[in-house]
């Protein structure tokens, strides 16, 4: 099983992610990309992507790449994310990345793309911070 | 029309906080708690509540607590969690506050608990940067 | 030892500690306050306190209320600052508390005060999360 | 006066800056690059630099490149420090740039690099959102 069979299994373990539509499109070691389409129920009062959405698809793409370099018994410890512009689009693309793996933490990042009409625009950026957990024994 | 009206119809008006069944149920100036029912479809890889959900609750409480000071133009700039438990309950408590409000932005605060078996637990806590939006003349 | 005299002896480690003349005032289980006189040296272009010494008290401040529960074998892995008013004032006052401890990370917060003609002004807050050392065997 | 120029002219006007032996070496529309020296007194209890100059430099330069865009009448509302290994060298040289720019407020970003024995290590990243002031009038 290579990283992207082990993180769609991964992903589609998690009801969440799969209620939201979300696809893993690539992953090599210490980077993934994961897209979701928009969709009606996924907007906050203004119609723009909702930030807990935001903050979904960047926590997870973040757990993704992590997940390529420790394996899949991690949690998010911190994750902080900003928003740069609406996030309005037919469909988001987050692409994240390990910036330094640990034995006890992984820190990541992630840009999140909004495509509207075939066009990508930047929307928003952010990072997780991951506890490598202890497999069980 | 007071703050916990206000609320309850800027939060019936966005779809993906009625997705997630959020009530907005305490608004006084600057202090907001909304309340979401755990089911399965907001569950993570190992059925807790899923980060990114931890982050809506987290963001929505702490936008609303702003909308108490300064009405609802506004737009989340950063916002950053910290998952301090895993997160497993019934019900989910955010309580939001503001920490300092201003013209341009607002500073929030929020803590979120786990009510499990009629016990809060505090399994999260974070924060929210917003900014107020010049509103349409 | 009591948990003031570890951290006294700890900031007098610290060369930079000692040049800020930051001070351990108070020190119990999981909460510390640290002091800080103003001087001219501590200055940014406009004459408040630079914000690196906003973020230098809060991150000092986070580690010590962290070391009352862990003891000192701790790095910070991430700090967060939040500057909410300039910070101006003869005296600078940090308040730290663990808000959750752990056995590979502790989260903490700090609430930062400027005193001036002997009032406080709560003007910064923050929070660090450090990760606890494995110590020398 | 050209941005290199009119970064250095803020630099010098901060003594915290003048303190630590910040240097401006690179400034173009969006991106800086500072430097400063180690010396015993920026270190912290082992000898590493103080996490609270991690946050001096990242903070600094991202400000600067904030002030090639916006110009220099800005306050850094928050600001987030990730220590990724201990920061130890000879020289410390902040690379910051402009995520994106705004009316009201900037996003930047910054890597923080430690120099040893003539190699570059990539030791510490952060990131810092300004709030734009208005010009005295």
């Amino acid at each position: 099983m290579n990283a992207l069979q082990m993180l769609q299994k991964i992903n589609a373990m998690a009801e969440f992610n799969r209620w939201c539509g979300i696809e893993v499109t690539v992953a090599e070691v210490g980077a993934v990309e994961i897209q979701m389409p928009w969709r009606a129920e996924v907007g906050q009062y203004s119609g723009f992507l909702h930030a807990g959405l935001i903050g979904t698809l960047i926590d997870t793409a973040c757990g993704f790449a992590a997940a390529t370099v420790a394996g899949p018994h991690l949690l998010a410890s911190n994750f902080s994310v900003n928003c740069l512009r609406p996030a309005q689009g037919q469909t988001f693309i987050a692409r994240a990345r390990v910036v330094k793996p640990g034995k006890t933490q992984i820190f990541t990042s992630c840009d999140l793309f909004a495509v509207d009409a075939g066009q990508e625009k930047f929307v928003a950026n952010g990072q997780t911070l991951l506890a490598v957990l202890q497999a069980p024994q």
